[in-house]
Order: C-alpha cells, then sequence, then structure tokens
C-alpha cells in the first residue's frame, strides 16, 4: 500500500487476552503521536473498547485497524499491557520486537521460548527507574500511581461510614482512619487520594525514606519503635527484609492496625512473591466494619493474610479483604493512555533512522533487551 | 420478666426484608439513647448484620435480641427503615405504633390497610422538615447525604479516568468535569465530595435559592438562560415543573451536558415520579465513557431516560448509566446510624409519661399520623 512507503517502523496492538484486562497498550493520542515519529501503528478491532476508545477514534488518529493475522503480518514490534500467549508468540514471525511487562525474573522458559522463536524481547519490569532518560518508559510508576488512586475508591466504596468527618443534625461522624502500609508511588498516591476523601491517614514503609515523603503529604508516619536501615533496595524497591526482621514488623504492624478502620497494602515487588504486611492477627485484631485493600493479592499470597485475588472475604469476625491485583485496569481509559506513552516511547528509544537497533554497550538497552541480542548489528559486531 | 417493669414502652426492630436492604432502624449506640428514656429495644436476630453491627453489640447496649414473633408479641412501637410487609402488618398488635417510610403518598390501600388492622401509623415521609423540633428526625436529610457522598463514589469508581488532575512523567491528566442536577442536600453533598475528589464541578437546580448553596460550596451553577423562578416547592423540594418549562429546561440541560465527563442527578421527589433532567438526546451528546449516576432509578422512571433501577447500561454511544436507587444502603453502617436516631427520635417525640400518646392539635403529630387517629386519648377527647 502507497502509505506504508512513508513509514519505516510499523507498530501492531491487539486485544489483550489476560483475564481481569481492560487496558490496551495503545491510544488514540499516542497514535498521533508515534506518527510524528514516522511510526504507523496497527490496532486489531475492537482491542481499546473495554478502555473507551473506539476503533474510529484510532482510525481517525491514523492507525490502522484490522485483524490479528494481518497486524502479525505487517508489524516489525509489538507493544502489550502484559505479554503475548505462548500461542500468539509462534505467530509473530521472525525477527519481530515484542515490548512489554515479559515476566523475565520469573518465567526463564517464556523468555527462552521468545529467543527460540528468533524474538527480540524487550522487557519492560527490568526498566532502570532511576535513569532520568527512562521516566517516560516507567510503566510501573504510572500503573501504580493509578492503582493507588483506585485502592482508595476501592475501600471507600467497601467501607459501611464515610471517610470524611460529618456533622449532620442527628450527631457527627468522625472521619476514617486509613493506615497505608507501603509508602511507593502506589502508596503516596493512595495517602493523596485519602487524604483528599477527608480520612485521617497514616502510613509505613520500611524505607527509611519514605517517612520523609508520608509526613509531606500531610499523613502521619507509623512508628513501631523497631529500626530496619538500609531498608531501601535495588531499584527503588522494597527489599526483603531478613525472617527476623519480618518477625518484629510483622508483630508491631499487627497490633497497631487495630485501631484503624481501613487498611491499604501496596507492596507489590515485580516478578517476586509480595511481602507479608498484615498477618492473620492484624486482620484479627481489626473492628467489625473495617475494610483492607490488598493490591499485592495474587495467587502467591498477598500483602495480607488470607487475600485472594479478585475475591472480596469477609472474615468471621466481620473485616473485609479485598484482593485486588488488578485496579490499574479499572480507570482503564487513563491507564492505558498512560501506559502507552511509555512503551511508545520504549518502542521510539528502539527506533534509529527508520530502523529498530539496539546497542547493548548502552544501560538501558542492555537492562531492557532479554532475548534475541544476536539478531541486532551491534551485537553481530562483537560476534565477528 | 423483671427488668420489663422498669420500661415502659418497648420498641421493636426487625430484619428488613426489602431487596437491596443493608440498613437497619436501630443501631447499638441509639439503644443506649432510648434506654435513657426508660425505652426497652428488642432487636430481631441479625437484624444490624449487613450493617455491620452483631447480635451482641446489641445485647451489650442493653437490647433484648430475639425471633421475630417474641418482638412482635412484646413491644408497642416497631420501627423501619423501609415499612413493614402487609404479612407483618396482620400480624402486629392492635394498638401497635409502626414508624417508617410508609409510602403514605402513594400507598392509600397500604394505609387503610393499617387503619382496618387498627395499627397507628407514624409516615416519616411527611415530616414538616421546615420545623426545627423536627431536624434530628428527619430521616430524608441524613440518607439523601449519605446518598449524595456515596453517588460520588460510584462515579468515580466507574469512571476510566481520574477526578484530579494529575502530573506525571508521562503527561498530565486533566481532572474531570463533574455535572449535579438538583442540588438539593444529596445534591450539594455531591458537589462537595466530588470537589474533595479534585474535580471540576458544575451543578444546577430549578430552585433559585440553590445557586448561592452551589457557588458557597466552590462549584459553578450551570447557566441555561432560562428562568424558572418560583421554584421552590413545599416542605423544600423541587416542585414538579410545567410542560413547558420542563421541555425549555431538559433542551438546555441535555445541551450543556455534552461537556462533562460525568453526571450526577439526584432530584428524588418522595412518593412522586422523579422528574426527567436528561432525555435521551442529552446522554447521546455526552462521550465516550462519560458516566452518569441517576440516584431517582425507579420502576416510575428516573431523572434519566434509559436508566432503570439496580443496572448499569451501557448506551451505543459508550456511556455508563448506572441506575442507584439504593446508594444510601451501600453506606449502611453510618446510614443506620443517623437513621436509627431520626426514627428513635420521632418514636421518643411520641413518649409522654410512659405512654405512646399523640396530639392532633400539634403539627408535627397532625402531620406524621397517617392511621389510628381515633385510638388516642386526645381524638377520643374530641369525640365526645
Amino acid at each position: 500500500m502507497a502509505e506504508d512507503t512513508q513509514s519505516t517502523i510499523t507498530y501492531g496492538i491487539f486485544n489483550e487476552t489476560t483475564e481481569h484486562e481492560a487496558r490496551v497498550a495503545l491510544t488514540p493520542d499516542i497514535v498521533k503521536r508515534l506518527k510524528r515519529s514516522s511510526i504507523t501503528c496497527m490496532v486489531e478491532t475492537g482491542a481499546g473498547s473495554a478502555a473507551g476508545y473506539a476503533d474510529e477514534d484510532y482510525a481517525a488518529a491514523g492507525a490502522r485497524v484490522s485483524d490479528a493475522e494481518t497486524i502479525i503480518n505487517r508489524a516489525q514490534a509489538f507493544g502489550f499491557v502484559d505479554r503475548p500467549s505462548g500461542d500468539l508468540i509462534d505467530r509473530l514471525p521472525k525477527g519481530s520486537w515484542v515490548i512489554g511487562m515479559l515476566g523475565s525474573f520469573t518465567d526463564e522458559e517464556y523468555v527462552n521460548r521468545l529467543e527460540r522463536n528468533g524474538l527480540v524481547g524487550v522487557a519492560i519490569e527490568r526498566l532502570p527507574r532511576q535513569l532520568s532518560s527512562a521516566q517516560s518508559m516507567d510503566e510501573m510508576t504510572s500503573q501504580n500511581s493509578v492503582m493507588g488512586y483506585k485502592a482508595v475508591l476501592k475501600a471507600a466504596d467497601a467501607y459501611g461510614s464515610f471517610f470524611p468527618m460529618m456533622t449532620t443534625a442527628a450527631g457527627t461522624i468522625r472521619p476514617a482512619k486509613v493506615l497505608v502500609l507501603g509508602a511507593g508511588i502506589a502508596g503516596l498516591q493512595a495517602i493523596g487520594t485519602a487524604r483528599r476523601l477527608g480520612a485521617v491517614v497514616t502510613a509505613y514503609d520500611v524505607r527509611p525514606a519514605a517517612k520523609n515523603e508520608v509526613l509531606s503529604l500531610g499523613a502521619k508516619f507509623l512508628e513501631l519503635g523497631l529500626d530496619f536501615s538500609k531498608g531501601q533496595g535495588e531499584g527503588g524497591y522494597a527489599r526483603q527484609l531478613t525472617a527476623e526482621e519480618q518477625a518484629a514488623q510483622q508483630a508491631a504492624v499487627d497490633g497497631k492496625a487495630a485501631e484503624f478502620d481501613v487498611v491499604i497494602t501496596t507492596a507489590k515487588v515485580p516478578g517476586r512473591k509480595p511481602p507479608m504486611l498484615l498477618t492473620k492477627a492484624g486482620v484479627d485484631g481489626l473492628h467489625r466494619g473495617a475494610v483492607i485493600v490488598d493490591c499485592a493479592a495474587s495467587d502467591l499470597g498477598g500483602n495480607v493474610e488470607g487475600s485472594q485475588p479478585n475475591q472480596t472475604i469477609v472474615t468471621d469476625n466481620g473485616v473485609r479483604i479485598i484482593g485486588a491485583p488488578d485496579l490499574a485496569s479499572g480507570v482503564a481509559t487513563t491507564a492505558s493512555n498512560l501506559l502507552a506513552r511509555n512503551v511508545a516511547d520504549v518502542l521510539a528509544h528502539f527506533v534509529h533512522d527508520g530502523s529498530l537497533v539496539m546497542d547493548p554497550n548502552e544501560e538501558l538497552d542492555d537492562a531492557l533487551i532479554v532475548a534475541g541480542r544476536v539478531n541486532t548489528p551491534a551485537a553481530k559486531e562483537e560476534e565477528k
């Protein structure tokens, strides 16, 4: 087709196949943005509908809306909210680039499959977040921010009373006391949102640096009387605590939690089992009607003992535990727009003079490329 | 039993039988309050559980938890969130007092049945809200306030983007534009809550007095360029507009609504068909992803054309219409506490020297008593 000759790279997006996923890896705004970099976008029919983007919106922005087979045959790079299924991997042409959350920390077999199929795997979970050039690619930050906001909405919706203080002719309602465990991006956003709604907010994080951030948002920091110095882990994530530290922390947090109406836990560690932040003892100490939102709930366990992903469990003592691993997907329009920008910026980073090129000597490329290194000119150069 | 001789009135509460009802007409706090007025409370087993109040909480507060039959046989007055079913009416002893939202404006047959059964019917929907002595009895105000708060949480949860403005490395998200139609108690609470969450809020009401209230909360007032003066109806509710006024208002509101992301309609008129505030033309003008919460959705119709009670409808153009008639029930713990205080204050109003007494010459009694007037000493006096 005539239009193709104007573009050097074609970027393809499919319907996400993961359950509970309403997001899409490309939005009409980003189609326009990529077009300015001479990247043509192809979008599978209906891919954006769950996120509020219609096929005609994509077409109007300059994307081609098509079936999956056509996209597979014409695009050189593919973007994902999550990652392609094994079936889809087997259908992608050799040499294609796959950009997404590939699960490379935990799923070696998946990465090997990409490699065997001759695909280039760009694993966003490995983004070196401290690099300033990586900030606009930081899907985890953008999605965790959405998650923290949504966690508060879920908690407020499930809670049987008000978040703000209310004075009425029939009496005064005291504001909700909210405890946020984990004060990373998601936790800070949760603190801000709960405070907006009028709750009295306290937060805790093992990283000492978190305390000032919590205080700067107007929340209280939960003082446990324990010292977990050197808590800052690699890449800005909370490190795994030792077993002893965990036990001491758990006992203290469990004990303090009893005075709160709402507990929101946000300590997701990408690709690893989430740390336990509230045990059964802590849950049992909460009062009837208390609400817990566990953003890290997963099949491997969550931050809260007894949480189950995508389930709300009411304990015998009337505490509601909401296992909410997919909160960003619940704000799908905006989450997709931010994510699409992140993934597009990763793509654009590898486009040089109309080709997809990697340079393993560059920190960003070295971190992100988990499969297909030998297929690059730079790597070939080394092989000689 | 020995304790009974200390009390002069026994007040009975049952499990609410209406679908979608989590509230309860009595809470442990109010049990204690009534005890100080020598009123003994009896609560059906499990009546408070959906609202977060356990049987043991009632017992600890001094209520007797029992089965319905025992309560029917021992109490002289019965309080309801809604009203007793026809079956229950037939089981209540002659001379019992029934306090609740009896539907007396629309259901004459129901009131006749109370009368035929020799019951005293106290209809809270007839409360003269302008009386200062009635303010702590004002169930509609307390529940509408809860409703307005919850309507915003529902809207925010359903909306695919943020309510507040957010600045991220991947771009700035503009705040949501929220339109509140109907600026009574519920509407004002919705305005306040949406503003807390960071939305840009505009509101509209046919009553001219509403404009200053809207502005005082920091929201904009929707200017239609139309004059509906003398819009204030009896009892503080919006009056029914004439057909011509309605058509002009609808066309103007429908047109203006197109610029908003979220529309919340709150114009419930007790016992009557709710006024139409947004027609199909208005709904069709909204953008894909817009959210409507219709608090007045009912089987008689709602404020929004096409809304259905307790359903979420997604239109062909991607607008989500949430029909939410039971929002107060979704904040059941606090809603019940406020409501229990309201109903208890109605009860206490009629207790004089250890007896339930009405005085039809008093404005409040005259308004509230819809059945059983002849059973009162004062009324008997007149008959002589």
